[in-house]
């Protein structure tokens, strides 16, 4: 379908999807809203979890340099105002990798949405239903470009979490503040003046640091846009605008980015991916094949010769440390990850803990377990190509398995055991025993929520 | 010579600028300081003639929102964080498109480094000196990434005002914070991911913001570098960095970058090139040679048949209004701009009010004037193109003019009128007589000023 078939008057690409933005009911069928309201449980947790990572830390180190304000700032008592407090909370919820993403847009969408929503909703008093409505239309608009430009976009080099996300989340915030159509597009136009992030960051600070960034750049750009201040509407198709500069090699264009835009909610079809473990979604297929071949034959680590792992090209380049160092590589290796899925069901935050990443038991392993990637060729639609994990026992049985999808996607999700098992797993040692189960209470009915505050004052604990 | 015979160890290229930049003496030559200082003399007076346009007017509205602090915000009375200062000054400086801009770089370098000295030298208690000094180290750094990726990376579509400069002020700002070899990196590591600023927002408020986000970035990434946060070091080189995200079809590369970095100082090969009229930069060569062989040949501009000017391929496309419809259209209109040329000899912000772009007289001479592009080839390298313009008159004669460079470079300096004129021009109807005397007088000798807060004062006026 030609694009000028998709839209219904010469509007821009933008204004398509701002007005859409702007307008459309917040009526959402309950698995959409449910799935938000589990979104912002799952990164309100992964935001306690990682308060006390470096890249949170330091972040709000820097922050208390410009001002104090309203906004909660996870893991301190004194507010922010509401760009700080979303950029410090965004280096925490991505801090351990334990925070969800998302297909096709590739990147870690909830880490930039929930503290972008979190600080603007504690300005404006805010509902629960009010962040999950705006959750719900900045996760569409980034599946639309994430349609438009991705893989091309995401596996040149671009950290999708802190360009495509952020624009998406800038409408989020948009529609969180109530702007109309050209509001919500300026928002959207000003918020790609700031989309940046490139990939070399990964393995450093930095790389959490982007969430946070790019939570910034959200509300900053929005509240700019309810104050007045215009970008053009044309940034995404012209010129030296969005497209052209972002694209990479073989981007699917705008039409394939409107095609569908708006009659079929993405967030049905595709859902949020909460993690199952704390490491690089890349490793999540072939772990949880393990696991489950494991489980399946009732192997252990004892009886293992070797594993072999395929996965994407971009997968790989993600995966750069097959003997780890330390524990931010340790989340970053296949053969790290690997070897604790022989001995375990899952992985945790304490796997990752500086001094067990040297344990001989799995140092042992490591060398058994080696990764290949399929051509970048398998990477050029929406499609992600499955994962393949082949075992070879010491008794000469060779166990073979392929993963479409991880654990966590709406295919096999998360289930509520599950869930609070990680919720556990996040919040204890920073919270109490009581805190901690009131908070999940809350967490559990987010939707529910009328006052914001009920559930912030628990972030305010200090983290040191 | 071989990138890695052009450095001495194997540091990364990041590294190379920021050791220089940290450790350099600050003993500049007087030239260099020269240059600097009425860098900040002619970036303060666009300051106050900017900062009633739309795009500051709203960035102070909208950080308005982001608390209250002591950087001084040109335009109002209330001081800001030292970010939203830098912001809003930033979109102030750059709002008529009359403050400078450097070769090379191919950007507006002092609407960023001077809003974000400013802002973080009255947190810090700095002299003029110091903020020279920062000056000087921030601009030989944007040099180097200049040579190391333009004319590509602008042509291709960057604003290369908020990537390279950003980069480059960031390091300004982690020299007047003093950060050591480590902070001065990590800085510009951090602003590296937080580059931006696609030129198709030319047009719209967001191009002169974009000198805002780009200052507001610099001083950002200095203080969260400060504070503790890191970025990689390889972030220029490494894949997925800021060379192969940002060079466009043809970068020279780091070689090219590093060759004589540090020896031969930039500010003193090509200086800085402040504006003599308030219009974009592509214009001024073809309108200096219009206006010398009016002058030359005493023509008037009743006595014109047509003008045909022929500018590089970029200059065409940052002039894509050949029948401007407002007062911004106008700046970016060749045919607007030679017809004033063909008056007048230099052109004033009145000019560009709203009331007088369609006056007949100018109005009867615009379609008269012509543009051609030369092939992009012709920019390649570092060196920009020779305008070309061809005045045909009346009486059968044809002049014809070439200009290798405008008024205000090295090579044909602004003298003390027409800077005092520009100045008169800047600040008439914002600063009454003799407060734009005292002014004129501190700033002729900024490199003078002990505190700050003598000049800034100034800049505490109410632009409604």
């Amino acid at each position: 379908m030609a694009l000028d078939q998709v839209r219904t008057s010469d509007e821009t690409v933008l204004e398509t999807l701002a007005n859409w933005a702007a307008e459309v009911s917040a009526d959402w069928p309950d698995v959409a809203v449910d799935r938000a309201a589990r979104a912002f449980e799952d990164t309100i947790a992964c935001m306690i979890a990682g308060a006390d990572d470096l890249s949170p830390v330091k972040t709000r180190k820097g922050i208390a340099n410009w001002g104090t304000g309203t906004s909660t700032v996870v893991g301190q008592s004194a507010g922010a105002p509401a760009p700080w407090a979303a950029m410090a909370n965004g280096a925490a919820a991505h801090a351990l990798d334990y925070d969800d993403n998302v297909t096709i847009v590739l990147g870690h969408t909830s880490a930039v949405q929930v503290p972008a929503l979190l600080a603007l909703g504690e300005l404006t008093g805010a509902s629960g239903r009010q962040l999950i409505d705006a959750y719900i239309v900045g996760f569409e608009i980034q599946m639309a470009l994430g349609r438009g430009v991705n893989w091309s976009h995401y596996n040149i080099g671009w950290h999708s979490t802190s360009t495509i996300i952020e624009i998406g989340t800038a409408g989020a915030c948009a529609r969180l503040l109530g702007l109309d159509r050209a509001g919500m597009a300026h928002a959207m136009s000003l918020a790609t003046s700031m989309a940046c992030g490139p990939k070399a960051q990964f393995g450093s600070m930095a790389k959490s640091f982007h969430a946070g960034l790019a939570a910034q750049h959200a509300v900053t750009s929005a509240q700019l846009a309810e104050a007045g201040l215009e970008g053009r509407m044309e940034v995404l198709e012209a010129p030296m605008g969005f497209l052209e500069l972002f694209g990479g090699n073989f981007p699917p264009g705008w039409e394939n980015a409107l095609d569908g835009f708006g009659d079929k909610l993405a967030i049905l079809e595709y859902g949020v991916i909460p993690k199952r473990h704390p490491c690089c979604a890349s490793t999540h297929k072939c772990l949880d094949a393990v696991i489950d071949l494991r489980n399946e034959h009732g192997f252990s680590a004892g009886d293992v010769e070797s594993v072999h792992t395929t996965v994407g090209s971009s997968n790989a380049r993600n995966l750069s440390y097959d003997d780890p160092q330390n524990d931010r590589e340790a989340k970053f290796s296949m053969q790290y990850c690997v070897a604790l899925g022989l001995v375990q069901d899952h992985l945790r935050i304490a796997d990752f803990a500086p001094e067990v990443v040297f344990r001989p038991e799995i140092r042992e392993l490591i060398p058994r377990i080696t990764m290949e990637a399929f051509p970048a060729e398998a990477e050029k639609t929406g499609t992600p190509p499955d994962h393949e994990v082949s075992v070879r026992l010491k008794d000469g049985r060779v166990l073979e398995a392929t993963r479409a999808h991880p654990r966590g996607t709406i295919h096999d999700p998360l289930d509520a055991d599950d869930r609070k098992a990680k919720y556990i797993d996040c919040v204890s040692g920073k919270l109490d025993d009581a805190a901690a189960e009131d908070l999940q209470g809350l967490l559990a009915a987010f939707e529910t929520v009328e006052d914001l505050d009920t559930i912030m004052k628990f972030l305010r604990f200090d983290a040191g």
